[in-house]
This record gives structure tokens, sequence and C-alpha cells, in this order.
């Protein structure tokens, strides 16, 4: 019995080396170099060829390498039964708060602004908004969608959240279902998207959302590229209905040369670096999850593939 | 009796709004239009011109318009016999806090390199330091201080302070005096000055400090211009020994456009505005010391004349 690792896009280096620490007795091998298919029972993996699973029969549980599988159930061949499950890192959520918390207080300290003003020897002071005077919503109240929500709160942001199913969650108002989605963005001064990627989400970043924001607000995506309706938000950029965006994810990565966001001024890009999935802190979750497969038991953290989170 | 305000670089209306606001049975008069200068016994002010405080033979307490005193002070003609006291805003020690946790997050998150990625269309990911993984030093542990290293420690960062007296704070790791600042340096990746401005903390911001810091290290200067000695950080900035500088106060201001902070890519500007008192805020501790005076009674935040602040 062995472990495949499959991740065409992705250095495979260093899960396997945190993985051989946690457990040297498991045997691992590394697509496309795979020797003995019959073996493969687990496979961790990002970014996957299409089909690709279907050449191991004995395959019993699929793993991805992130908190997203929206990617692994893009596959149409994805065998129906084995089960999928996902890496709940909390050094990714830790990440991904101090990510929007930089990008939110960016905003909120008008830095854009002092920044072109250095530029052109500008000397003025600008209005800058306190956090208690900053209402922040999150789109996605899933382990890191809350842990962000919680220590915005803590910080002194006015944080509410929106999600499926309402959530309860200490010093966060929350919204639930399409019917609360309009009054949720009212009167949030920045929109932070940290929502699984499912059919019916797809281009839920859109204009009639932007337009029911408070006044000069501000997008930060971190969740994915296809959330987001492009065209929406270079529009709602150059109308000033939204002031600014913050994107570490788009559509096609990297983000092509000739793409209009490169040059935007009030865009503020990373490279889908929000947060990278700690090797080290994730391999004993992965080794955990292929003993518990190997003893027929329930695994940990299975993705509801109908749902698709 | 009347109270005196004497700001001739700044509006004097916000003050006079609030404060009547507050108490409309006072008197206010307000410098250079004064009717009757027997009546004053009670000074507003800030950056007064030297010596006017003579003018006033009645006069009982002066009261700066913000935290700071050193611009008072510094009046060789400023009557010995009467009290001085100061202005002390929670609103300020948040806006400052929230000034410098911008900075702070903005230097670990690598965001001037990214915006420099982007800029030139470049696609790659750069590391970034984690909160928990970096150090701030916070120099000058005074309310302000005080409430900047407990927000930051409780935010995740690892805190430590400077300060004349060892001050005991939670979540802090505290030294104090001349002897311990090098070893309070030692291992710092971002030092913050909040200290009051007195003769024997003039340029301490130097590079012998700079170089006592942890590799890489940033300076955020929110105190006094006159903290840093300006040579020393363009050395610094140069030989690599800081990487990057958060400057809101500066010797002269606003600062002279010959100056080469301006073009220095690796300095972040703004102009003194990191934190301003809320007028509206501190009114009914103006009147509260007033009429504290009026009944001879102790005043509240008195400045020690000696120890200059």
């Amino acid at each position: 019995m062995s472990i495949l690792i499959i991740c065409p896009n992705r250095e495979s280096k260093p899960w396997l080396d945190d993985l051989t620490k946690v457990d040297p007795s498991i045997e691992y091998q590394i697509w496309p170099n795979v020797t003995s298919k019959d073996k493969v029972t687990f496979a961790l993996t990002w970014q996957h060829p299409e089909g690709v699973f279907n050449d191991y029969p004995n395959l019993k549980c699929i793993c991805s390498m992130g908190a997203g599988v929206d990617n692994l159930l893009r596959d149409p061949y994805l065998p129906e039964s084995v089960p999928i499950v996902r890496l709940v890192d909390p050094g990714l959520a830790q990440a991904m708060f101090e990510y929007v918390c930089s990008s939110a207080l960016f905003y909120v300290q008008n830095t854009a602004l002092y920044q072109e003003q250095q530029a052109k020897k500008i000397w003025l002071e600008q209005p800058t908004k306190s956090l208690s005077e900053t209402t922040i919503g999150i789109m996605g109240l899933g382990k890191i969608g809350e842990h962000c929500a919680t220590q915005l709160s803590q910080l002194g942001f006015k944080v509410r959240g929106w999600s499926r199913n309402l959530k309860k969650i200490n010093g966060v108002t929350s919204f639930a279902g399409n019917d609360q989605l309009l009054e949720f963005a009212k009167g949030t001064n920045i929109l932070v998207c940290l929502l699984p990627l499912t059919e019916e989400l797809t281009g839920i970043l859109n204009l009639r959302l932007f337009k029911s924001l408070a006044e000069d607000a501000c997008l930060i995506n971190v969740a994915r590229g296809a959330h987001l309706n492009e065209d929406d938000l270079i529009e709602a950029l150059e109308t000033n209905v939204l002031s600014c965006a913050f994107l570490d994810v788009f559509i096609q990565e990297p983000l092509p040369l000739e793409h209009v966001f490169w040059n935007n001024k009030k865009i503020h890009m990373t490279p889908h670096s929000s947060s990278i999935t700690n090797t080290q802190a994730v391999a004993p979750q992965i080794i955990n999850n292929y003993r518990l497969m190997c003893n027929s038991k329930p695994l940990l953290n299975q993705v509801n593939v109908k749902q698709g989170y």
C-alpha cells in the first residue's frame, strides 16, 4: 500500500519530506513516476490531470493539498465511490487573516493616496477611517472565515458575516442565504470573499452586489478568481461604486500579461500568495487520514461532494 | 476669568466650538485678538510664540493641545510658577495603534515589493513574515506606548518595550534605561518610536541602534522628528542595515521640497497625520482642569517640567 503524490504544477519534494518525517514506514510514489499502480490506496493531490485517478484500481481516498476542492470536483471522471478529504490548516486561517487585516488597514489608512502624495511631494493630511467606524463584511464563515471574522472583531472593526446557513459567532452580526445578501452588503465598507467556489457562487462578486455596499467601499478577494465578475469590477472602479480592490486570486493564474488588472491603480494584486499551506503543519493530518482509511474508520474533513465543499 | 486659545498654526474654531458646547458660561478669547489680558487664567496652546505667556499676569495653568509638550518647554521665557498640563486622549492612543499596526503589516506582508512587481507585471510569490515570528520593539511606554504594545501583543506580534523605568505590561517583555537599550534592540524586527522628546532622547534613533536590530529590520517613527538622526537613517537604508522606514514626523515640518526623504523608495511618509487630537473627545478634560484650577485643586495630567513629559 502506498501514498501517491500528484501535483504537476507544484513541488512535490516538501510534501514527500514532511510526510516521510511523520511516517517513514509508508511507501510514497510521485506521479508520473509510478511503478506499482495497484498499491496506491491514497492520493494527495493539487491540480491533477483530468481522469488520472481512474488509473488506480485500489484508490480509497483522495486528499486535496489545500482547503479548496473546486479544482478536484471539476474533473468529470472523478471516481464517484472514492471519498474526498481536504486539509484544515490553522496556520492557513491565521495567514489569511494577516493578509486580510493588512489590506483592510491599507484601505482605512488611505495608504495609496499618501503614496501618491509622496511621489508628488505633497504634504497634505487626508481623512482616515478608524477601525471602530469601519464595517467589514465577510462572505463565507467556514473555518477560515470564522477565524478572520473573530480576529478582525477583536481588533476593533465592526464585523458582519454571510453564509449559506446562519452562524453564531461572538462579536459578529450574521446573515444567511440569498434573501439576506443585499441586507448584509448594505453598510459594509470592506467586503471580504472567503467563500468556497461552487456553481451557484460563481460570479457572486458582481455589480449588483457592489452597488449595495457603503459608499467608497473596497473589495478583498482571497477565495477564487471565479467568484468575481472581472468586467463588473472594472466598471465599479471606473464609476467609483468601489474605491479599490485587493485581489489575490484570478480566473486565469498566473494573470496573463495583457490583462487590464495589472495597470489599474485601484487594484492591488498579489500572486495567489495570501496563504500557502504549510506542509510541515499538515503532514500529521494527512497521515492520520491515511491510517483511518487503512482501518476503515470515518475520515476527517471529508468533503460533501454534492455541496461542493 | 477666561480661557485663552493660542494656536497660530492651527484652526482655533473647532476648539472654541467644542469647549463652548461643554461650558458656554466660560469666556473664551482667541489670540491675538485678546481684549482683556488680566482676565486670562488658563491658556490652551499649540506652537505658541516664544515668551507670549508673560503677557498674562493672572495665568494659573497652561494646557498643551496634544500629548507632547516638547514645543512648549522649549520656550526659555516660560513662566516657571505656572503648572503645565497635557491632554490624554484615548482616541489618540488608538489612532496611533492603528497607524503603527498598518505600517507593521505593510512591512511583514512585503507590500512594497508586491507593488513593484505589479508595476512590472511580475507574478512571483515573495516571503512574508507571520506575526508570531515578528518582534516589535516599542520605545516609550507612556499611555500611548502601553496601549500600542498591548494591542499589538493581542494581535499576535511578539512585543517588547523600552522605557526610562521598568514597566510591567501583560504580554510585553520590558527593558529599561540606557544599559538595556542594545539588549532591547537585539532581535527586534520592527522598531517603533513613541518616546517623549527630551534633550537626552534627541537623536536616539541612530546608526548604532539600527545596527543592533535584527536583520532587515524596519523603523516606524511616530514620536518627533528630532528623535531621528536623519543622515544615519539614509546610511542605514543604503547599506541595508534597515530595510525600510515609516515616518510621520520630521525635524522640519512640512518637510522641505528639497529633502532627500521624499524620493527615497524605502521611506514611507505621512504628513504628521498619524493621530490628530479629537477636539470633541478632549474638551471635557480641558474644562475639568479649568475648574480644578479655579478651585485650587490638584490638576490632572500635569507635566513634570524637569523630566520633560
